[in-house]
C-alpha cells in the first residue's frame, strides 16, 4: 500500500484580516496544522508497524544558501518502526542500521545519537507518547556526508513514521521543526534538508523565528532532472564551512540577491533553463568551497559544455548537482562529470539522473 | 495617436542549443534586437515632431537592491521633441523644461548635462544621426530627487522619442544601454530605474558586463497598487550611499537573499501578500537608511497597521512606497502614512495610488 503523504500539503488559510478576501497563496507559509490542542494526551497507535520512505534533497542551489532546498525523487531512506514491547514505554530503540556501504557501522544506534532516533523521540514528544516503546530499523539508500541530506532522510522518514503509526495527528510544520531538533544536534541548525525530505518540491525556508517554511511550486506540467554526480571523496564538513567568508561586500551580495530573486521566479514559472542560470551563478559561497572538491571546477565546466543549464555543488558537497529538462541529455552530461572527476580530481565518482521529487516523506506500507 | 512600445517587448529567441526545441520564456534576458547591422547610416526622420511619455519608477523594492525595480501608471515625464533647423545638425538642443515644482530653473538645459539630453544624444549616436538638428522640450511629472526615478523618466522619455522619431530601429535593449549612460552620469551606474522606465513591468538586472535584463511579467489577472508617500524633504543622496555597509556577515546575507528568492516568486505568481512581505523584509539597506528619513519607522508602521501587505523606502528616498492588491484600501493606507510623516517625521506629506505600468515608456503622439 502506498499512502501519499500529500494530503498535508493543502495550503492551509492563514489568519486573513478581517476586512478582506484570503488571496489564493502559493507560497503557504506558516503550514502548522493547529493540531495540538485537539490532541488526546498519550495516544494508541492505530498500527503495529509501519514503513516510512524520506528522498536525498538537494540543499543551497547556488544563491538560495543556507535558505533553499528540494527533495529528489528515486534515492533516499527508508524506516520501518513497530511497536516494541521490548522498548521501555515512551521510549524508542534502534534495532538496525543497514543500507549503502558502511553506513550500518558508522551510525550510533543510540537513539539520542542517531539523527532517525532524535527526530523520532521529537515526535513522540509532540504527541505525548507515554504508553507504548517503538524500535526503528533504519534502511540507509544514502550515502553519509555526500551533501545529498543523508541526514535529514534518515530524520524525516522517522518522524513521518512515528506520526502515521499514531495516525498522522501532526501536521507538516510540527514534523519539520521535530527533523530540526534531528539537524540540529547531528549536522547544524538548518533546514533546507529537513523540509524538502519532509515537504517534497522546493521549499524556501523564509526564517527560523518563527520558523516560516514556503513551498514554491514547480509546475506539473514541465520536466526538471536533477544529474548528482558523487565522488569518492568525503568533504571536509568542518573546512567547508570554516571556508565560508565572515563578511561579504556589497557588489556579490546585489550580484547573489539577483540570482536568488530570478531563481525563485524561475522555479515559479519552471523555466529549467533560468534555474539553471541562478543556480550556476553563486558568487559568495562556491568559489570558496569548490577549490576543496578536487577537480569541481572542470566537472562544472564539463556540464554546462554538454548541454546542461547550470551545475553547483550540492549542499556542503562533494556531490556536484547539474540540472536538465529532459532525462536522455542527463545521462550524457552525467557521463562528463564523471569523466572529468576522473581527470581533473583523479575521483572516481557515479552518475544518477532523478527527477524532482513532489510528494516529501511519505508512508510505504503500514499493518494492522 | 497612442502607439504602445510594448511590441519591442516580445520574446526574442535567445540562441537555444542546436540540439533542443527552445522553451517557453518568461526571463527575456538580453532583449537586444540585432538591429544595428541593419541600421542605414545616418537616418531620416519619419515624423517632424513626436510627444513621448515615460513611468516613474520604483527600484530596490527591498532585497532587490540596485537590481530590481518596477514602473508604475500614470506618473511620470513627457518629452516633446522636434525636427529643428535651428538646432546645428547631428545635435541635440533643449527648449524648454517645466513641470513640476522647481524642475525648470533646477535641471541645466545645456544637452551634456541634462538626462534627457545625455540619452538623446546616446540614441542619435546608435543611429548614426548626422543631418537632423533636434530640440527636446521637457515636462516634469515628478519631483527630484524624489526616489520614484525621475532621472530615469526624463532619459527614457527622450531616448524613446529619438527612436520613435527616426521609425523605431532600435531595441530595448540598446535603448536602456542609452539611458544608463545618462544615469551614470547623473545618479550612478545602475539600471533598476531606467530599465523599468523603459520596458514597464518589473525588471531585474541580472547583470550589467554584459547587460542582462529579465522581465518578471507579473499577471495580468490580478491587481497590485503601490502608495507613494512623498515628504517634502529631500533625501540627501550622497549620505544615502554613504550610509551603506562596506561588508555584510553571512546571516544578513542568507536572509536577504531568502527574501529576494521570495520576491521572485511572489511577483511572477501575483501574490502580492508575500511580494509586500518580501518587499518589507530587508535588513540591509533599509536599516541604514531609514533613520535619515524622519518618521520613516512610524510611515511604514502605520502602513502595516492599516492593511498594507508591505512598505519600504522607494529608491533611495524619501518617499515611502507601500503594496495593497485594492485602490480603496490603497488610499486610506496613503492617508495614514502621511498622517505619520507628519506626527512623528513633522513632514508635511502628500499620497498617490497608482497601478502597476505595464508598458514602459512610450509614443504619446506623432505629427508627420
Amino acid at each position: 500500500m502506498s499512502l501519499c503523504y500529500q494530503t498535508h500539503f493543502n495550503p492551509v488559510a492563514v489568519k486573513p484580516s478581517a476586512s478582506r478576501r484570503p488571496p489564493k497563496r502559493f507560497l503557504v507559509c506558516n503550514l502548522s496544522v493547529p493540531t495540538s490542542a485537539a490532541l488526546e494526551a498519550d495516544p494508541a497507535p492505530i498500527f503495529t508497524s509501519v514503513k516510512t520512505f524520506a528522498p536525498a534533497t538537494v540543499a543551497n542551489l547556488g544563491p538560495g544558501y543556507d535558505c533553499f532546498g528540494c527533495a529528489v525523487d528515486g534515492l533516499g531512506d527508508h524506516v520501518t518502526l513497530r511497536v516494541d514491547s521490548a522498548t521501555r514505554a515512551g521510549q524508542i530503540s534502534i534495532s538496525e542500521i543497514d543500507g549503502f556501504g558502511d553506513s550500518g557501522t558508522r551510525l550510533s544506534k543510540d537513539p539520542l545519537w542517531n539523527c532517525a532516533g532524535i527526530a523520532a523521540i521529537a515526535v513522540m514528544k509532540k504527541l505525548g507518547v507515554r504508553s507504548v516503546g517503538l524500535s526503528i530499523s533504519l534502511q540507509k539508500g544514502l550515502p553519509l556526508g555526500s551533501g545529498l541530506g543523508s541526514s535529514a532522510a534518515s530524520a524525516a522518514a522517522a518522524a513521518v513514521a512515528v506520526n502515521e503509526i499514531f495516525g498522522r495527528r501532526l501536521g507538516v510544520q510540527e514534523l519539520v521543526e521535530a527533523g530540526l531538533e534531528s539537524e540540529a544536534k547531528v549536522s547544524g541548525y538548518h533546514a533546507d534538508n529537513i523540509a524538502p525530505a519532509i515537504m517534497g518540491g522546493f521549499v524556501l525556508i523564509r526564517s527560523y523565528e518563527p520558523l516560516k517554511l514556503c513551498p514554491l511550486k514547480f509546475p506539473d506540467d514541465k520536466d526538471l532532472f536533477f544529474v548528482l554526480v558523487n565522488p569518492e571523496f568525503e568533504a571536509p564538513t568542518k573546512k567547508m564551512r570554516a571556508v565560508l567568508p565572515k563578511e561579504v561586500g556589497m557588489s556579490h551580495i546585489v550580484w547573489n540577491c539577483s540570482q536568488a530573486l530570478a531563481l525563485g521566479a524561475a522555479v515559479i514559472q519552471g523555466d529549467v533553463r533560468e534555474l539553471g542560470s541562478a543556480m550556476s551563478s553563486d558568487r559568495i559561497v562556491e568559489p570558496r568551497r569548490a577549490p576543496l572538491i578536487p577537480g569541481f571546477e572542470s566537472v562544472k565546466r564539463a556540464a554546462l559544455e554538454a548541454g546542461a543549464y547550470g551545475c553547483t555543488i550540492s549542499g556542503a558537497g562533494p556531490t556536484a548537482v547539474a540540472v536538465v529538462d529532459d532525462e536522455e541529455l542527463g545521462l550524457a552530461v552525467g557521463a562528463k562529470m564523471v569523466e572529468a572527476f576522473m581527470k581533473d580530481g583523479s575521483l572516481m565518482a557515479s552518475a544518477v539522473v532523478k527527477r524532482l521529487d513532489r510528494v516529501g516523506a511519505r508512508l510505504v506500507s503500514s499493518v494492522v
